[in-house]
């Protein structure tokens, strides 16, 4: 698996989670250093079992069949559209959240495709682009002392077996599970939920994270 | 309380909720003949324990100091704007999902003041607008053999009193949990969310809620 963006927060957490659940991941970064450092810290923390390697985004995206884009925002659409010719044929998994913040706190930012997601999709015509892993909180991901991440990871995409694989891939990870949440057209909305997650978190200090229930 | 469009599924399942748990509730309809129908449909209905009446949406916002939304969302502006006198200075819980339906299912439609809630209270600058109750299964709400309704209800607003007062009267219902999920100007990927919800509820053949965890 490759996992661009692998030295921020949300990217380096499931690269942590994926290691420890047997998985070989490859980390990018917008530099080849930045990515090497980041598998070499990944590599001594506890309970991994898979084999990382670091690298920049673009050998991360050739080297995996499956790529997650965990870029911040605002360099989204021109990373995900320089990696097209890697990224081809390729199941995309984008986890993008356009959320910004002010005085009042977390907002989420109109995208004029509709989602991160769509604009990934738009701009790979050639990968198949899910979105999913939006709420996952980076701090219980990247906490050695936690066992099991205790949320349900909503998967949208417009390709079936695409989104069957990324239900399974997160249902890897202990405590999680993959929900089937709708076409890709209804992502952006779910990454928008991420602003209401982060007001949960500060009003209740929590690590707040989702569960379907009655399925 | 009050409930405007106590005639359709979400209404009608919420005035018979609050009636379980021993309020009385004041339900509206566009006429008065059909709000009476409601009432004295709900009133028979097996472990109503309030009192139920029945009027128009006019009568029915006058006569309560909270006044749940939950009209159609085609009629939403053209209601709440014709109620304004009536609504000044009252609680004015909107539950209202703008949501659309095409051949490939359920899509979230673009709001132009960012949702739902966000328009009533631009039209409502007298009144404390807050927005919840948004994914509770109308099934499950309208079924007397349901003890317990097991959802979180997601509750927004800018006037924290409000918010508090909301989340409890959600506390009064069993098996629900309110939850502050931020200020109003986030309401919009709320209200949204329910085209996935429906999703998830046609792949699963669920009537899907929401829990967050770690609060």
């Amino acid at each position: 698996m490759g996992i661009l963006g692998g030295t921020g927060d949300q990217g380096r957490g499931l690269a942590y989670r994926f290691l420890r659940a047997g998985h070989d991941v490859f980390v990018g970064s917008r530099s080849v250093e930045r990515g090497e450092q980041a598998a070499a810290s990944l590599a001594v923390l506890p309970h991994v079992v898979g084999r990382v390697v670091g690298d920049d985004n673009a050998r991360a995206a050739e080297a995996a069949d499956v790529v997650v884009v965990a870029v911040p925002w605002d360099g989204h659409a021109e990373t995900v559209d320089g990696l097209r010719p890697a990224l081809t044929g390729k199941i995309v998994v984008d986890c993008v959240n356009p959320i910004g913040f002010d005085r009042q706190g977390p907002y989420a930012l109109r995208v004029p495709e509709g989602s991160a997601a769509e604009q990934a999709a738009s701009l790979l015509p050639s990968s198949r682009v899910c979105a999913a892993f939006h709420h996952v909180s980076a701090v219980l991901l990247a906490d050695p002392a936690v066992d099991s991440v205790d949320t349900d990871v909503l998967v949208l995409g417009d390709d079936r077996e695409a989104t069957d694989l990324v239900q399974a891939l997160a249902g890897r990870i202990p405590g999680m599970r993959g929900v089937f949440a709708g076409l890709l057209r209804n992502a952006g909305q779910v990454e928008a939920l991420t602003a209401n997650l982060i007001a949960i978190n500060r009003r209740y200090k929590a690590h707040a994270g989702v569960r379907v229930t009655d399925v």
